[in-house]
């Protein structure tokens, strides 16, 4: 038996029963000072134990790998790939554009994705063969922009000081070319590309689960997900995320300029 | 006759009423390439038709500079200070952090302010004394945060790629003494400091009609807000809010280090 949105929803609400209450109450942060500022908010790590509570008792026979909690049985057939809040940063900083990824592989390869964002009331959810949003505004059915030209395209990273130097000229580039670049949104930034308000998101060195869940929120909208070389996205490293397959060829070539 | 808190309500109703239903609706942007990438949408234009035909009808006598329409009477005692759409990049790119700012200057100081962002249903408001906050977690008086210490500071700007070359080095001190950096927020990183959530919220280069509303926002909740230089920020310029006064001391002094 394979997940549907219901159960993608009881696990996006038990996951916001613990991050809403907690965000801009100032609570105690939990420094990783070891690698660098990572934040761990007492949400993260009790939302991760919900969602992984209702996984194992509706799925016991499935794998899960979380930011928080580790991984378990990575080599079933389907995985939970999970990051209770991606954006902890912004999340500590009382700025509305993290959320709850909840990415699902099947051998391998991302097949629904949920997105969450609970204060501005926001879930994208990819069931399969279609994205689709609820929130402000009301429910539709996502569709990734049109636009094909780079000199038209609206990009997003977090940011590009967080880019390694190696890399940066090759992110520069691209930046160069488009018509305008936003920075500081982590996940929401995927999510606007699946909605076709942005065009292309960019980020390097991801974690398998910061990108899972969004994976199939872009393809299922029309969107074309790779890393910087054009392989599959699934293990996270350096990707892009483009709205359309003939933009995402534009990019990857300037990318990969000699 | 001064304004009451249920007037600048009725401003921020009237520009709502243009400003949402044209955000994320892929309307078509009209640019103003002469000076670069400046979007400006209809939404802007229509929503500050709007504050000014209600001010224009209530407070004959009062002057008003407005980012779309111009000024008129900037000598007269009180005067209106509007953007529409502040933060119109993010308007454009679909991201929640744009608001509309509504000031007022008495004898040439920002003595009340008003930021709304639509989407998120959150106002924040000055009346003369205190700063109030109506929103998600429901209505609450504003206070900001009581980090004095610049390494546990999180500090918000727009983006260090558009602060000029002979001010970054000046700016980038500064942020590498902060604890966290935050990119891509225009007035929204103000609205937080006044809120307590961030501490520093830092830009170059700005309009007056970009931080009018905002200077009552953060004193009347305890912070401070002036050029990098420690003069009144109602003219705009390199500006830079602190949660409180040793904060802003401390962050004068790396900014103006010789």
């Amino acid at each position: 038996m394979l997940p549907d949105r219901d159960f993608f929803n009881r696990l996006a609400d038990a996951a916001r029963a613990e991050t809403l209450p907690r965000f801009r109450s100032q609570l105690a942060v939990d420094n990783k000072y070891e690698v660098g500022f990572d934040p761990v908010t007492e949400g993260d790590r009790a939302a991760e134990t919900a969602i992984r509570a209702l996984i194992a008792r509706e799925f016991p026979d499935h794998g899960i790998l979380g930011e928080e909690h580790g991984a378990s049985g990575l080599d079933r057939e389907h995985v939970w790939v999970i990051d209770p809040i991606d954006g902890t940063r912004a999340f500590i900083a009382g700025l509305p554009v993290w959320g709850t990824l909840i990415g699902f592989y099947r051998g391998g390869r991302a097949v629904m994705g949920l997105m969450d964002q609970p204060f501005t009331g926001e879930r994208y959810f990819a069931d399969g063969r279609q994205s689709h949003y609820l929130g402000p505004g009301g429910p539709r059915t996502l569709a990734t922009s049109r636009t094909e030209a780079l000199e038209e395209a609206i990009l997003f990273t977090t940011s590009p000081r967080i880019i390694a130097a190696e890399k940066l000229a090759r992110y520069d580039r691209l930046e160069a070319r488009c018509r305008l670049a936003r920075y500081g949104t982590d996940c929401y930034a995927f999510s606007l590309v699946a909605g076709g308000f942005a065009d292309i998101a960019i980020e390097s060195g991801l974690k398998p689960y910061d990108i899972a869940a969004l994976i199939p929120l872009i393809e299922q909208a029309g969107g074309v997900v790779t890393t910087w070389d054009g392989g599959r996205p699934e293990q996270g490293g350096d990707v892009i995320a483009a709205a359309n397959p003939a933009l995402h060829a534009r990019a990857l070539a300037v990318l990969n300029e000699a």
